[in-house]
């Protein structure tokens, strides 16, 4: 169980932090203050288009690119960095410090996960035409999964549909939290639907690769989290009427819908949490500062009733978390995702209830100003609390421990370790 | 210690909850659905103007004065309904399940607090002025107390100034979170400053009546809170530079502010925690029907994991609230702001924790749908978190709270009851 | 909803203060003093009997009862006080405040449970025999429900057996958790067996009088809870092996134990959880004192960290569960046991949650002494935590109250109030 | 950060599992069942000797040293193991599934501290005259450092003097908590005094070795935690009157009290929380076996309500505090005592709250048994909470976290990692 970090690994680190502070820091803070302003004003806001990219943000694309600073998380060598889960855990811990980090150095959702799904399971010619302009960031994707109309926590719920007809397979449905859909370079988004009811439940669904401008797809609608469009990528209701495509858009044959899904899944929600663990400490160190700062009944609010408790209380919570999310990247690397599924939940349920819980406490001690936008934390808190439903809600990751950790006791009774 | 409805105000009830399911409800569906279309498609939004009010709203006032639903909570039973707290608290109740309702009776903040103001301490030349109109819903009005600079938990730290110069009064510094004063009907604003250091601690400051249009006074931005800048009202930043006005816009003379600031915060705590009884009670409504409505893995949502021991628990949190909301109104009916300032800190720290965890898990039970504006939870949450914060940040209350524990063994021991 | 006590409640409230301040409190700081202390210095125990009732003991009961503080708990004005249960929450919770008093005042369960069966239930003869020796305090009762064979919060999971064989009726199995048992009064026992396996699940099972004498009735064992054993009424495994008694010694005839019990139980929840209110008010006191009587690193320890949040959130938590309990009361009093089954259940579950948690606190509050016997924390610990499991688990409880508001939404959906 | 073991503790760990499984745990079960028998049966108990040690536990001690399974805990290669503290960690957690492990393999708290003690300060006369016989398991010893008069979370409150006359030590003051007092064994104590008041506040104080039948030294009594004596080791209050012993009596000369009890406590508190790991997951074994057995409404029990999350919260906390620990231990061995010392207090607060909430879901898990002696939840819980208080209360060591926390931003503010 060794979850130290290479001398690679820390070479990247110290990189990665080096350009965030020196070249990623101001333009941030820059653009922050730019967004908004004009709603805020009460004017009319068609003039600041939050839903474009900005030259500025594609200069530092570029710029990070030229460093090597690109595509971190793919384990592949050549593609990637090549860096292990263990090692990758750190980077992807400063990039999650704030939302705007990942995108720079092309290591954000949902793109990485589509990435890897087109790496592992795409043929040569959807490698070609998706896989290589997505590690060029030319373009970005969404994922199609959840849907309206029912419990998607329940996959077995899904209702839409992909149906090989021929030579073709024809889509129909709506799906909605389709994330990045919003993004102006968004050209192709993966759709999951029903192939065949009659087949083994994990079985009966596919993966089709469905360029964005296909006829019969339609973005409904934009969906705000607590009031965030989280513009320019966005959430999106989109639906798909009688779309078609050719057999071949499927990803590695109908039928392994499932199989992709639990493969894109396990890195996708370990990268969450990694990202998470880098939210929780910047918000603690708000937190800290802010309760240093600012001075109230003759003393640092820091210093007031419980909230060094709540420090210390913090800290604990974040090196447990980010333990366990290594201990989770470990499994991963040494025995693969079947390994690791246990743990990857385990992971999927803590790191949003820790990040929302001290993301809330940094809200406090920075009193009004904490849940408005001059504060990175009404933001951090959304994105920590939308992640107990993302990628499965809280409680299906329970019921898979649970399983797990009962299981234990039901086969004989050997005894966990 | 009698919590019980009179044939008054149950009839007022009845009344009120009819005219809400009749008249008030489906404008809001229609309002809400209309809201928020433009900027979800990423249109220009300039169209649909959320900062106005629609005359179909000025409409649902007309008809509510019409029927005298109109300024329940004054216990003046000339110029109000004259009922008492503990009556008027089913009413608030009932009002508070939307935070689109309230306007419509003329029974929202920050204007109620601004009209027990003036009612308790203004002259006869400023409630004709400023009173009449708000009563008659001709006018709105905004509360400038909150300060950008520093920590306004401690309201000693306030920094902003209302100093006397011969016949005027001058007024300068920076509020923030100033509720109302983005609403188009917003006229007047209450501005707290400080107009003698050298007085005792609670004689220095100054309540003023400032007309939003005096020269000096610049709304500088709306604020959003977790994403949502709640128009048409809003909480604004204002900034208030040589703002000159006579002396008789101090309200019932300088020296007063910290004394009117207890009287019309009491009440407008109560009020708002009256108002969290119905969110909360909505809120769990919502989780009930969708958890009964939606399956997943084979069973209603409802019946999956802890969620029924949730909805317990959640019954049980909003009963024990409701009555000591009751308990504090009735406080204040039989003894006084006096006798209820403790009683109205617990309401203030219990109402919003209680209503906020209720929500959390009715958002958990809708999916990310309970994180979009399809249904009211998103803000619903941000409504209660606020409160955690918006006149007086838990931690205030909660040492108020223990002091006036503490006291009953410091003072010889006598033991409380 | 009136929660006010009557003049005639609020005399007994103060002659019971007075009566325990004076004459209970000494007695019990004398005799805490003594017990254990053999143990503690661990010499030979038996000859300080913790199973023996003392004299004085017996004095104290004869006092109280000549100045009419006996039965208080009895609705019945010639046999009891005749108080309304609102009436009687006030001295329930006093008497809670230790778990000697009740004791004294001929107030404490299982007995008053079991004197309400007799009440209600038993025969003329039954009455003559046993509720009037239990009146007088000359006898005290057990009340063998729970089995250590099945989980017992599945009522029909019951497997002992009270079989009918011509004139008499047959006992057969294993009960635990029979409080009472261990007292040197104690003369008699109900029992509650299955009856007839064949009838309607909820008629099924009997209740029986018992005398502790009966052949085939063999107390196994005294059970401890949290190394307490709760001396000298204590709580005993019994066994049953073909008791034998005549038909009559069944409570309202064969069949209905169901029916009893849930009379039975329902004033009985509340009497706990009234005096748990009081239990939790006295370690809360403790806390106060203990805190500002301490000091540590310069300040009283109760000034230090969170303390002070912990004494407000502690006040917070009792007057919501007192209000609570008395809307409990307040609706068996005016609309019966179906009226108020919801309302008790709360109760049930809040109660000993709440005071769990405040002598959690009282015990920090205290350092190493809090867990020892030199305050009385450690056994309100267990007492509190005890009712989390007595008289059904907080799980059934939940279920209960869930299913109620569940059904406000299955029938038709008319929203509750 | 390597958390792997070697083969060699590897080989360890299996060997004691097995001695575990084959030969104490039979022997538990009997004294287990054997221990409070007589007084359940409210017999004279004079015949059962609790405080005794028998013959077949003496028997075990024989066995495990045979085995080399001894002195584990001791780095040393000579005198224990030689094991590393990560190495150390699954051993400990292994002893620490029961309370009656640690003293098999001559591992139990406080002779392992006292030990280090010893080992690291001792003169060679001390080493001889009580290190040899505490790790031939001849003798056991005691720790005399909390007082009841004062505060004892606050070491500068300490009371209790060590002052030096000519060539003697006179010690004065009075200890409770005084753990393994009360063992047949114990012959030794080692006792904290001040010595110099005006000295630097952490070099006032000595530590003094103490022969337990020293003139002066009288066990006052013993004490109990909820109940629990913990026999035979037992906590005890000593008191100290005019106690004479020559100077070289003093560990390391005089004031080096403080020195010697942090360095005492880094590894004791490290101990304390790798034996918590084992109980808790002992608690959650039951828990789940329990919850697989019984049923209730026609389900095992595991299956109602929220029963399945808190197994999966239970796994997730576990495995959590596992790391945590593991991460403390790995900063002890490769960066003593200085830059563990958060890390330590970190756990020392995680660790007994992780496991009192486990085993309280246990407990309930296992109806009113659990609270019983039945089951060794009970006592696991006592224990659990005990160490929320011993070795310095959450508090204290909440507060040292949070002092390094905000230490980071106050020095120039360079972020942590």
């Amino acid at each position: 169980m060794d979850f130290g970090q290479s001398d690679r690994s820390r070479d990247y680190l110290e990189r990665l932090r080096t350009f965030i502070a020196d070249e990623v820091a101001p333009v941030e803070a820059r653009l922050h203050a730019a967004r908004g302003v004009a709603q805020a004003q009460r004017q009319d806001t068609s003039g600041a288009d939050t839903w474009a990219v900005t030259d500025e943000f594609r200069e530092l694309q570029r710029a990070a690119r030229a460093q090597g600073l690109w595509n971190l998380f793919l384990p592949d060598p050549e593609l990637g960095a090549g860096l292990s889960n263990v090692e990758y855990a750190s980077l992807a811990e400063e990039m999650g410090r704030s939302p705007f980090y990942s995108a720079v150095f092309n290591c954000s959702a949902p793109d990485t996960g589509n990435m890897e799904v087109l790496y592992h399971y795409g043929s040569e010619a959807q490698k070609e035409q998706w896989l290589r302009p997505l590690l060029d960031g030319e373009i970005r994707s969404a994922f199609c999964m959840t849907e309206p109309g029912v419990a998607s926590s329940d996959a077995t719920n899904m209702a839409a549909t992909a149906v090989v007809d021929g030579d073709q397979v024809v889509l129909n449905g709506r799906k909605w939290w389709s994330t990045g859909i919003g993004h102006p370079d968004c050209k192709v988004l993966i759709f999951m639907g029903l192939t065949d009811p009659e087949a083994h439940k994990y079985q009966r669904h596919s993966m089709v690769l469905v360029p964005v401008d296909t006829p019969g797809v339609t973005i409904e609608r934009m969906l705000p989290t607590m009031g965030f469009y989280d513009e320019p990528a966005g959430h999106g209701e989109v639906s798909f009427t009688d779309v078609r495509l050719p057999l071949d858009a499927i990803i590695a044959g109908p039928g392994r819908g499932f199989e992709i899904a639990q493969g894109r899944l396990g890195p996708g929600r370990i990268h969450h949490c990694m990202r998470l663990v880098g939210l929780a400490e910047h918000a603690l160190e708000l937190a800290c500062r802010r309760g240093l700062e600012r001075t109230a009944f003759g003393k640092p609010v820091i210093d007031l009733g419980g909230n060094r408790e709540r420090v210390a209380d913090a800290r604990i919570a974040i090196n447990q978390l980010r333990l366990l999310v290594l201990h989770a990247a470990w499994l991963l690397d040494t025995q693969g995702l079947a390994g690791a599924r246990s743990a990857v939940s385990e992971i999927k349920i803590a790191a949003p209830r820790v990040t929302q819980q001290i993301v809330d406490f940094a809200i406090q001690i920075h009193g009004g100003g904490g849940l408005s936008d001059d504060f990175p934390l009404a933001g951090a808190w959304t994105a920590a609390r939308s992640l107990r439903l993302a990628d499965g809600p809280d409680e299906v990751h329970q019921s898979l421990v649970a399983r797990g950790e009962l299981g234990k006791y039901k086969q004989g009774g050997v005894r966990q370790k």
